[in-house]
C-alpha cells in the first residue's frame, strides 16, 4: 500500500514544521542588479552564477522548494512526471497537460536499437555505470538529427526525451553489466515503475514503485550543485542538450558529488551492526577520517530529504529484513554522530545517509546508486539549462596568472 | 620547406614587438588571498576561478604566454609534443624527456578496435563530428580500467593518452563520416603529421606538417576559456579525466566557443570575392548582423595568433590557388572592418579569422575545424585540470532564487 509511504511523508512534514522556522527571511529571494559585488572563495564559493525561479534550498531552515512548492507536498502528493513538468514549465500541469506530457515520456522511453547494441559491446562488469550512461547519451545525440537546433523549444523537446531515455539507458546498463539483455519499457507503468522494471526485468509492486517515485522527486533539483552548474556551462556555449547532459553525468560521477551515498553504504557495511557503532566512530574520529552522509555545504538544519527517506528506510527494511541490520546501524550512527558533533556544529544526516539503505532494501546494487541520482537530477539539469538558455550568456570566469612572463626559450641541447 | 613557415613567424614576432608594449604591468600576475572581493557580471564575468601558472593572455598588449614562454617563440622553435610537455610539466623537456614523452604518444596513439567499430556504427554524414569525438572519448573511458584512479599521477598518464588519442579519433571520424575506413597511425610521423595522415590517409609534405604543428601549438591553451573551465569543473568533483575531457569537447562544440572559425569561412564563401566586401559589409552593418572573426572578450590588441596565421594563410593559398580568392576576400574584409570599426573600438582580427582559410587551403573540410581545435586544446584542458586537481576544491557557485517560496499545492482537478 503506497498510502503507508504517503503517511510517513505527512508525518515527516509535521515534524519539519515543528522543528524548523517557517518564516521567509526578508530579501533572501529578490532580483539582483548586475554586476554584483561578492566575496568569492576557492571553488567559486559565493560567486553568483545566475538568478533562477526553478528551485531554492534554504539550508539554515531545512527547506527545499521547487518553483515555490515545498518538497514535502511534492513527495506526498505529486509524482515524478508532474514534478518534471513543474520544473521545466514553471507551473503544475492541468489534467490534459499532464496526460500529454506523460504520453510523450511513454513514446520517448524507447531508444534506438543501435544505442543498446553499442552498450552491449563496450560495457563490462568493470565499466563504471556512469561512464556507460554518458556514452549512451552521447550516442543518442549522434543519432538525433534535431540535436543541433538550439532554440529553447527544440532543446525543451530534447530535454523531455532525455528525461524519458536516461531511465531506459540506466535500466539497460544495470542489466548489461551482468550479461543480461535489456528489456522493453512498459507503457502501462509510471516513470518510476518503468525504471525499476527496466533494471530488474520485473513489474514492481505498488510500494516499490511509490518509493522510487518519491526518491526521484526528492533528488530532482537541488540548487546550483556541481552537475547542474556543469550542464549549464556546456549549454551556455550554445552546444546541444545531449552534450550538456553528458557533461552533467560526468560531474555527478565524481565521489565529491554523486558518489556520497555509495560511500555511506560501504561505511555501514564496514561497521556491520549497531553494537559496533561506538567503537567504529571513536576510531574514525581518532584517524580523522570523514564520516560520510552527515553535514552539507548548504544544510545547517536537518535535510528535509533525509527526514523523508529515514522513515522510508525503516519501512523498506521491515519489508526486507535481510537489510534490517543496515538500518539499525544507520539509526545508531545517526544517534552517535549527532550526540557527539551535532550540538556544536549543527551536523545532521543528509539525503545520502538514508537513500542508500532504501535502495539496498529495494534490492538495487550499490553501483546503480549514482545512476538513479542522474535519472532524477536530469530534471533539474535540463530545467535550469533551459531557463538560462532563454537569456543566455557564455560562462567564462577568469584565472589569475601567477607564473613568469618572460621566460627565454633555450634550445633543447642547452637544457639541463 | 618548413623554413619558409618559420621565417613568417619570425617576421610576425618582429611586427608584434614593434606594435605592442613589451613591459609587464605591475601587479597583474601575483598571488591572491582567498576570499577575494570582485565585481561579477552575468556569465561569471570577472569571477576568479583559480590561480594558475599554465598560461597567460594579456589582451591589452596582445600577449599569449604558456608557462612563461611567448607564443611566437613556441610557434617558431618548438613543436606540439614539446608544447604539451611544457604545459603539463611546467618546464621545457630535456632531450631524453622529450624522447620518452614522444614515445609514449606514439604508443598511446593506437586506440582499441572496439572504439572504431562503434564509431563506424553510429557516425553518419549528418553526425556532428564533435558529438562523435565525445562519444569516442567516452568509450575510451569505459574501456580503460585505470580511468577511476584520480591521483595526479594516474590522471597525468590518462592526459597523455588522451592527447595522443584525440588525434586518432578525430582522424578516424573525418574518414568514417565519408564512409572511408580509418587508417593506422605512423610511428615515423610527428603528432601533427600523424593527425593529417589519419584524416587524409596520405603522408603529408613537410610544409603541411609544419603548418598543422604551428596551428596545434597556437591553439593549445588560451586562459580560462569556456571548454577549459568546463573540463576543470567536471574534474573537480573527482570524476575522471575521460569524463572531464568529454565535457570540454561538449563545451567547445558550441558556436559561441569553438565554432567561430567555421562561421568565418561561411561568411567568406558568402562574400565570394574581394570586390564584394564593401557592399557585403555595408549590408551586414545595416542589418546589425555580427561580423565573425573580429574582436574577442579578451583581446583589445591584434591577436598574436592571427598575426602568425594571416601570413600562413597567404603561403597556403599561394600553394593552393583554388583558395586564393578566399584569402583575398579575407584580407579585404580585414582592411574594411579595421578601417570602419578598428580605430574607435580597437577591433582586430582574432585567431578564428585566418585559421579557417589556412585549413581550407590545406584541403581540410569545414566540419573538421572544431575537432582540430579540440585536438590542440586538449593540452590546455588537461594541464589546467591537473594543476587544479593538485589542490582541488569542488566548483560550486550559487544561484539567487527569485521565485515564490510558499506556493500551495492544488489538486489536479482544481487547476485551471
Amino acid at each position: 500500500m503506497s498510502k503507508e509511504v504517503n503517511e510517513l511523508i505527512k508525518q515527516a512534514a509535521i515534524k519539519a514544521k515543528q522543528e524548523t522556522d517557517d518564516e521567509p527571511e526578508p530579501g533572501l529571494t529578490s532580483e539582483i542588479e548586475w554586476p554584483v559585488e561578492v566575496k568569492i572563495g576557492r571553488g567559486l564559493e559565493g560567486a553568483i552564477a545566475t538568478t533562477t525561479k526553478i528551485g531554492y534550498v534554504n539550508g539554515a531552515k531545512g527547506w527545499l522548494v521547487y518553483q515555490g512548492y515545498n518538497c514535502f507536498d511534492l513527495a506526498e502528493k505529486s509524482n515524478f512526471e508532474e514534478t518534471c513538468y513543474l520544473l521545466l514549465f514553471g507551473k503544475l500541469p492541468t489534467d490534459k497537460e499532464l496526460r500529454d506530457f506523460t504520453e510523450k515520456l511513454t513514446e520517448y522511453r524507447h531508444i534506438p536499437e543501435a544505442t543498446l547494441d553499442v552498450l552491449q559491446k563496450v560495457v563490462t562488469p568493470e565499466t563504471h555505470p556512469m561512464s556507460a550512461l554518458a556514452t549512451g547519451v552521447s550516442i543518442l545525440g549522434n543519432l538525433d538529427s534535431t540535436a543541433d537546433d538550439t532554440s529553447v523549444e527544440a532543446e525543451t523537446d530534447v530535454s523531455i526525451k532525455l528525461i524519458a531515455q536516461l531511465a531506459t539507458l540506466a535500466g539497460a546498463i544495470a542489466r548489461i553489466r551482468h550479461g543480461k539483455d535489456p528489456v522493453d519499457p512498459d507503457p502501462e507503468l509510471s516513470h518510476a515503475g518503468n525504471f525499476l522494471s527496466l533494471m530488474t526485468g520485473q513489474k514492481p509492486d505498488e510500494v516499490l514503485e511509490r518509493i522510487m517515485d518519491v526518491a526521484l522527486i526528492l533528488h530532482a533539483d537541488h540548487g546550483m550543485n556541481a552537475s547542474t552548474f556543469t550542464t549549464m556551462v556546456v549549454n551556455s556555449s550554445l552546444s546541444d542538450m545531449y552534450s550538456s547532459v553528458v557533461a552533467g553525468i560526468g560531474s555527478l560521477k565524481g565521489p565529491l558529488h554523486g558518489g556520497a551515498n555509495e560511500r555511506v553504504l560501504y561505511d555501514l557495511q564496514e561497521i556491520g551492526s549497531a553494537d559496533n557503532v561506538e567503537s567504529w566512530f571513536k576510531e574514525v574520529r581518532e584517524t580523522k577520517r570523514r564520516v560520510m552522509g552527515f553535514g552539507h555545504r548548504v544544510y545547517k538544519a536537518y535535510d528535509p530529504r533525509a527526514r523523508i527517506l529515514g522513515p522510508i528506510a525503516k519501512l523498506m527494511t521491515d519489508r526486507n529484513p535481510k537489510f534490517k541490520r543496515l538500518y539499525e546501524t544507520a539509526i545508531k550512527l545517526e544517534e552517535v554522530v549527532t550526540r557527539e558533533l551535532g550540538a556544536e556544529k549543527k551536523i545532521f544526516p543528509n539525503v545520502d545517509f538514508y537513500s542508500g539503505t532504501v535502495y539496498r532494501a529495494m534490492g538495487i546494487e550499490i553501483a546503480m546508486f549514482t545512476p538513479i541520482f542522474a535519472v532524477s537530477r536530469i530534471a533539474g539539469w535540463t530545467a535550469r539549462a533551459l531557463e538560462y538558455l532563454a537569456d543566455n550568456r557564455l560562462f567564462r570566469p577568469r584565472a589569475v596568472y601567477t607564473g613568469p612572463i618572460k621566460a627565454e626559450y633555450v634550445p633543447i641541447d642547452k637544457r639541463s
